[in-house]
């Protein structure tokens, strides 16, 4: 008895296409939730009186031992093992004898792999859970220890306004603070136990299904056994999780990169997140944020991988959704990697205040100026138009906008008055951005005592 | 004062540049809730002193004016309106004067163009949310009325066990379900007002952003000014609902165009959701459903294509993100079609019950008979490779499993008994899988009655 | 006879799935070529003896009348005019009567569509590569004029070596030129004509397919009247074409958004293709450039799109396949207008040569330092690692590299000698890379040479 | 001297940083041609005067041992081999001494990496044709096997016009002969060597590269330095290439599962391509063909993978890059085994030619008989309308056409003759439809013959 569905079949499966369809060479990292579902499922049997007192102590000594053999990876493959679950099952039958084709009563591959992946994720989403949390964690750090450190807010990378250090790097965490969420949002979906469905037309042995789904650590059951074994979206929608995620994390690898560039210079990764040139002795380059930024790009290319497979699959099983496990091990692998190399790329980022200061101009003013002016009556249309002109000519002449002369303004605007000398202030500007979620002092004070709530 | 930012401007922009850049030709769907929301932040001025009162009515009044025109098609672009926001400023300032450049007082359009785009997300998505509903709906009065026809359940597309053709179609019922549940949790996110962010630093006016919110109906404001701007998961999050949602339409299209062919013939789509071709005179074409599969690919596509624009974005605003709205609104208007279409389908689908249960065939019970000798005492494991043999003998015989002789069965397994031809009965296998979400008549109903249950 | 498919159909569409399936919305840009396929269509009508000279002469007439109708812009659509295929026989019919009918006579619109999008594109496409060649000419000279400034040459966004603007500029040129070899080869397999493969299994009516493919411009024809209408390669090797071309327009965008930094500042995009912002006055945002870098991201959506749309599609014309050309237009469409808007950039550009040459560093001569060290003896990985000491020193020290004293660099290796000091010298570096494609003058000269040639 | 780019670094590298960035778990499949390269680029160093002939020998000895350690899969990884450059060097110093400091002179492993993926592919590439050659031979031998078969042919899965069996398979096999021109056009690319650009700038030691690619078997060399090492075109145009190509394989696959089904019930996969159910005795499921199908959705998400990674990256080489390979060996392997596991399908494939007779309806027909009242005067388009009108009368009665009596045709068209009868015949109308690449038993031998020629 080979394959253990091997009844109605004469010959041999071509191996090219054996090792083709085999899955035991990337499903194997879920041998300890198999097991774990697999003795779930036979005190369920045991329950249901399918099994005896003694059938079900043997299957559950049998599984022990071999999640023992995993866990100290003496656990051996066998050249017919085409998958986890036929590679536990065919040592429990070494181990305990015929009595291990009992386990499956009732059962098939179809519900038992779909309760794998949701175990599975139970387990690991809030492991990186954790790892995000520690991302963020170290943002609120940083955020605090450099809160008065002012910097030019870009849009357009173009210099806009100035900003709070800690509130460009605040604006990072809320993204996260969403992936969290998100997160959450997809755990409720994933906590659904599938685990009775049957190949697809549910259990004739009378398993408890709500029993199954406790024991296990489910919040609840799904509702459709033929749904139950065709869905994917609790696959899918991880990996749209971490495909938004890992836009987030680009986006501020993006900054860091240009941040540590000679010309902006704002900041310096430590060294020890940094490599060199095979050829160039100088180089130090920020390869732990590029590769960031770069692993964003398998994270959608893993998301797509799964939104292309499930296209048009008919109901209910289809081999096709085999595909989904390796897309999903190689995002949740990826952020696994990513979040605390970021994490410590940010607890050890040096920055460079001087250069930060440096890099304000009075032209990130130019929108105080307006407001000045609107406080003089000028409708802000009227005294952005106005400052602009001031901006043009400061370009013009070559000097900034405190030493274009008063008579300049005048003649652009009668609004100015010759107070306008005392507007051009970064401090104050930042000051003057009070409401909530503003620059102000206070407001980011706010923000990050909500983000300490967030984080609790 | 050609355009609203043209101080500090010199000549003309490039006309081609100019063609490229425009957004109106597609964020005009906008209008309605760009007024909505100029008239709360003139409201809000107002309440910050920033107005009088005379200023915010005369306001108010253009701007409702500006609404009529739209909503009666009677307002005219120009030129030079680049995008909704200065369409609208234009005909405002047309309209009362020099008191339009007020409006803008500390408000930028990336704070306002985020709001608009939150506040049509609030009111197309519960719309759509009502097409999908009454598409469940459909389904569940379908299923009630067909809820004993039974017909031959697959998995790989060949022929698993007996189900309900009720229960196939709850199974699509529960996919959208969880659609539904992604929605909401979609909406909590995209239900935070960024208003008051301004282009990238806050608010310098007093304006309360709590205020602002409740009045445009959000739950609650967003906390970081420069988050505020730079954030497009609202859209994403939606673009990914689509996906996936898109993907539950196609596998359900798929099933349906498989079950119209004359192979299967389960099916009939009517005819008004048919099309003819204009060679062959016998032709009547499901496209219905196969443009409903073929547009999941849109959906795929438009999600990937603002995944990619936000990848490696440094903060805050950068034009890359007026990429988002083309994505969005095309996903929103495919599926606006899509639903009721569909629903259409389903509602007016003709069932060939007699085809069904023709397809039904013995090898369907083949699991049953391997139940019934785990009755007698064989483990599971033997009783489907006993039953793997009848299978194959019956197939070399080219009899059915009912015909094939006791002697045959005995030889294969002595714990097949004569009673074995009693199980090969479909209704019997159906109502053998009484567990929860399974196929016997009172689970389906009970699954009947939640699905009720969820839609009200 | 309402419907041109309608014999055997007792009701009317529902109006939504009208509404939903029909395209007459974007094939409508077809008209040209579809009216030329229909003349050419009709001559070999002619040919075959199907039509006499008369009916030939009737229906080539009413075919112009439409073509001048369409470029008039005075044809007047009609609800049921579904595409633009029936639009015209519908038109034709208005025009000349029942012969009309006469022109379909052995083709059907899954042929016709094939042909149609197929000349549309050997029209566009020829006209797309027409811009992309501008833009190359404009790099061309743009890289002429700016033969000998020199600029920092990054990795990882590091300084690196020092390099010629003229070979940065060039690297993008070779990009371009891999591009139009490209279009050439998707054009190969364009340019073969389906017209003739009817519905699916060819034509009977002794169409010559030979003749009609010549007769409309194309190279060839089909070899498999099934493939011809089922295929639609010729749409997604276009749309991949499109996504890496817009892979490269995003690189050289992100490098001038980056350049046009207040930090690095190496060149200015003509005001004619930057905008200002709503609210800050200063603002001069190059987001032509971002644009074009968002761009990228449809260019792949769309790309995506149609991957997805044939995965899994039976042979041989589905309705799915509608799903083809919007995406193909819209790919089409954003092209012709970045690839302008771009050559308009970097035409205008303006340097800031004064700032590129202080953004070079000693650091950026680390390089030839080892090679100088490699010249006196020392293998390079040691030479590499005694250069990367003396950086570490300077570094520590503060000091450039020409003013670490010698004796620091003699404490690091004995192979040092006084006359490293004549090393750090930009130009001397830059002339050093004198192979092939590298960065010396000569090089340079006879890239562009190449270049020149390529484009010829 | 621990890592080869240690000289400027003061400290280790974070542990989890330096995991996430070592490339070895997967660059290690390159060593063969990682240590090919380094021969050659040795021998060029050699000719320029760099190496003396015994440095020369030793490294080459070394090296060929290196290379013997890998066949013999005897090579040692070490804990700072970071990538199969270094490892490949630090095992060189091993053998030889600090004399393999030398090999890398003027040497970066920009220009190794991407030398090294190219001479990868150019040895895989052909490998994959010769895989997809022998599946189209698969295909050509059982299409002349089976030339006579007739079959329906469906568009939108309707039943729409009789074909041959061998008309349908050559369909794809024009679909595979495209995905080989495209497979040269793509290596006609690839074989472009970068091998001397260095790190971005070029060589400065006067290494011969046009020598240096001709030694390794490349066609010519790439024209700038800079983009030589910036370039991952030739990866994204394979993984495209892979994409287009597994779109045609899930549709063939999609058509096969199918056919395979119990209603369909065209072919029969032979056993040793099926697996069967852990829990239904009966199943036979055709998984290889469904993983086929599915590993489609991979093959897209590699490509996007990619796409998305180089949106948006400033030249030249930046970590992000390194995301390259996975993507592309994961494509590679997958259709290393798609391919010649379908071909074994097809190859193996048994054809069940009563049942697809017995599929044929005579509303295949119906075209030729409105073929035949065109030959009887009527324009197309009515008598299209006349029959379909037959047609349904003929669905309303529940007979087939043939029994529609004579007084229902006239009744219809008194265009109809007695005869019309006649026309109702399967092969007549594929015979008719003698056009080239038409379903006529000669037109598809001639493309039998064409496609022997393309093969040859």
């Amino acid at each position: 008895m080979s394959k253990l569905w091997g009844g109605r079949f004469e010959g041999e499966a071509d191996s090219r296409f054996w090792d083709f369809h085999a899955s035991i060479g990337f499903d194997i990292r879920l041998a300890e939730v198999d097991i774990r579902g697999s003795m779930a499922y036979a005190r369920a049997l045991g329950r249901a009186g399918v099994l005896t007192t003694d059938e079900l102590q043997m299957i559950l000594g049998g599984l022990a031992k071999i999640a023992d053999e995993f866990r100290s990876a003496k656990f051996k493959l066998n050249p017919l093992d085409e998958d986890i679950h036929t590679a536990v099952e065919r040592r429990l039958r070494e181990l305990i004898g015929p009595s291990a084709g009992k386990l499956h009563t009732g059962r098939s591959r179809n519900d038992q792999i779909a309760t794998d992946v949701r175990l599975y994720l139970m387990q690991q989403l809030p492991a990186l859970e954790g790892e995000l949390r520690s991302l963020q964690q170290a943002m609120l750090a940083k955020a605090e220890r450099h809160l008065r450190v002012l910097m030019p807010g870009y849009t357009h990378l173009q210099p806009a306004q100035p900003v709070r250090f800690a509130h460009w790097l605040l604006a990072y965490f809320w993204m996260l603070q969403r992936d969290c969420e998100r997160l959450h949002d997809a755990l409720k979906r994933i906590r659904m136990c599938p685990l009775g469905a049957g190949a697809l037309a549910g259990n004739a042995y009378g398993v408890e299904r709500a029993w199954l789904a406790r024991e296990l650590g489910f919040d609840g059951i799904t509702q459709n056994s033929m749904e139950s074994v065709a869905d994917r979206d609790y696959i899918i929608e991880v990996l749209s999780w971490a495909a938004i995620l890992g836009g987030h994390l680009s986006r501020l690898a993006e900054d860091l990169v240009l941040w540590s560039t000679n010309e902006f210079a704002f900041v310096r990764v430590a060294e020890k997140y940094t490599t060199g040139s095979s050829i160039m002795p100088q180089k130090r380059n920020p390869d732990s944020l590029e590769l960031i930024r770069g692993k964003a790009g398998r994270l959608v290319g893993n998301l797509t991988t799964l939104l292309v497979v499930v296209k048009g699959l008919p109901l209910t099983y289809d081999t096709d959704l085999q595909e989904d496990k390796e897309p999903l091990f190689d995002s949740l692998d990826a952020l696994s990697q990513m979040l605390p190399v970021l994490a410590g790329v940010i607890d050890t980022l040096q920055l460079n205040e001087k250069r930060m200061l440096e890099a304000l101009s009075e032209n990130l003013l130019a929108t105080d100026l307006a407001d000045y002016l609107v406080r003089r009556g000028l409708p802000f249309r009227e005294a952005h138009h106005a400052v602009g002109q001031a901006v043009l000519q400061s370009e013009q002449q070559g000097v900034p906008l405190s030493r274009l002369p008063f008579a300049a303004y005048q003649a652009i605007s009668p609004a100015f008055g010759e107070d306008l000398y005392g507007i051009l202030n970064y401090e104050a500007s930042v000051e003057a951005r009070s409401s909530q979620g503003g620059t102000a002092l206070q407001a980011v004070q706010e923000q990050l005592s909500r983000a300490r709530q967030a984080l609790a």
